[in-house]
């Protein structure tokens, strides 16, 4: 299968983002309280943590599904993907300066670095699927047309609610950073119960 | 096989989380003594290291147990392993913790990170595998009854034995991590006399 | 197939130093403006990190290519590997050094340092493939003696390019810089579009 | 294949092991030369991250060998590779303590800690294979008896080998530090010799 290598590349780039995560989650250098204060006083690093792991998962759910559909890759698909896998790979950094800076006066700069990368990442993602779709370019000829569509109208909200999350830092950036928050876990819930029983992973039959 | 992108992102996560604990191996920045006395003293930290790479190591042989039973993976499956994951890919933090003010004033607070952390895992662990076995509603067709719930009786005490161990924190947190350990040490000793000549990553032949 | 373990470990190395590379981006211990202004005056980072994602990126693709005709591997084959990838490897930590220094007085050797670690990864994986392709010696018998011929002809540039933008760090470090950025910028674009349509990643039907 | 996800989880902690110790090459905090004698001045880094790097990829060299020879895995099998997976996950530290102390009067405590982790390498692959080999337990029916004799031979060197260059640590920590070096570089270079046509892995036709 021709995608298999883009595949295992893809899975270690996602699976070690979503791991290196956990380098950010950190003490300050100087204990001023006890641990346990000092612990719960950086629960904003959890919640960056976990959203950014959550994140990442569902990219990985996702280029999954746009995967499954695909029959071969070409060189501008390979390139394309190195886009979205560079996006995704920046991902910690902006995580641990919004984790970092939100709750101070330099907020806005930190939800804004954290949109735009999370804007860069939603049009990477769009590009790989819209070259691999367009004309169904690359795309297995017994796929569903039906699953095909599918795939590109469940793709076209993700590029404007990112942007309107990044422009809600302007008013606050921690309503910013809670809808980032809310994004995925409104995909997680929303897609984990849409898809109980509709299997993943598998080639539909023909 | 429709798990298989599951198992290559699950164990690169679960590779990647245990190589990292070695980042937490470190002499503190300003060396008071002599290079092999320092060595000598960070021994909670190669303990720390053990432990916790014995832990996620047995997490990836238990995973690997529950996997070969499943035939297909839906989202709802694919999200609970993104939650264990996520637990799984935090125990770098709670280790380099506990192994730093585990002989301190701060120790409780350490160990019952730790434990917290431990829980969460095993929880979510439970989580996977309740929703998979649930009414065998992804399990292989031909899996042995007896194999299914002998896996259900293996993953009960766990949750209850890290919440005594976790508990314990409260009198000891030396006695809390050692508990830590032995719960580790226990399972990979008892695994493995068990284990001995019983085939594991072969699918039992019908 | 006999390459196959050598791709795992190969695709490891590459996903893990790319995605290593997030680390060396970082703020300013102190930050003495205000974090918006910080998080722009660090571009030549981001700019580091992105060359050095997209020049990972390239050797996966044209590793890719590499062992697409390669038929067995032999320890040599193995160990000149290593040679690569022990390269491939290092490239974070020049990377780190060319963009913390390519704006001071010690641009020159920041530059010279990046160069001369392509020039080792250029060099390294030219003896992969001359001694796979010398006499055929583990290339696939039905290979295509003019695909074998297009690969050494498009490896034989990457040298004297690599050594001439490293010289060129005498006269202007920055130059140099942007010369690294421009090599890998011309690869992505000019690959993209001349491989539109070629299948990668495919062994050719015979 | 029953060793499958045994080997993707070793060749994952391979891969990272020797990759994270490039995070261990680092300037000093203030740099009091020119940034060119500074990195000029930290060449035993250069060189320990080379052995280290090398030391790892014999490892995974020697693995692939050992795998090819072993049809299934067992749960002790499993947790003996844990342990050896343990040892090498280990190597970053004792690698970044040799580099930083090896020309200083620590150097010896340096050299130990590096030859105690190479004796504890040692011991579990042996430990490893010779479980697998004992009574051909996990052995392949049609294992070759002079390949799998041949195994054992070249594994009884390792761990004199080793304790020798260790206990040089007493007369010259800088000694001992070479002959790991010598160790690595013999080893390569030898079996790139000897192994020059050898197919590797390839599991031998019947």
């Amino acid at each position: 299968m021709t995608t298999d290598r883009l595949e295992t590349f893809a899975d270690g780039v996602f699976a070690i983002a979503a791991t290196l995560l956990i380098l950010d989650v950190a003490l300050p250098a100087d204990l001023d309280d006890s641990l346990g204060t000092a612990l719960l006083h950086i629960w904003p690093q959890y919640v960056a943590y976990a959203i950014s792991f959550a994140t990442i998962g569902i990219i990985w759910v996702n280029h999954h599904v746009v995967l499954q559909q695909v029959e071969r890759a070409d060189r501008a698909f390979l390139f394309l993907n190195l886009g979205l896998l560079l996006a995704v790979a920046f991902i910690p950094f902006p995580t641990r300066v919004l984790a970092e800076f939100v709750r101070t006066s330099d907020g806005r700069a930190a939800a804004l670095l954290y949109g735009f990368t999370m804007l860069a990442m939603s049009a990477t993602f769009l590009s790989v699927w819209l070259y691999a779709s367009a004309g169904r370019r690359l795309i297995r000829p017994d796929a569903d047309p039906s699953a095909i569509s599918g795939i590109t109208r469940s793709f076209l909200p993700g590029l404007p609610m990112y942007a309107a999350a990044t422009l809600v830092a302007f008013v606050s950036p921690e309503a910013s950073a809670a809808l980032f928050g809310l994004l995925a876990l409104f995909y997680v819930v929303s897609s984990a119960l849409l898809g109980r029983g509709a299997p993943v992973g598998d080639r539909p039959s023909p």
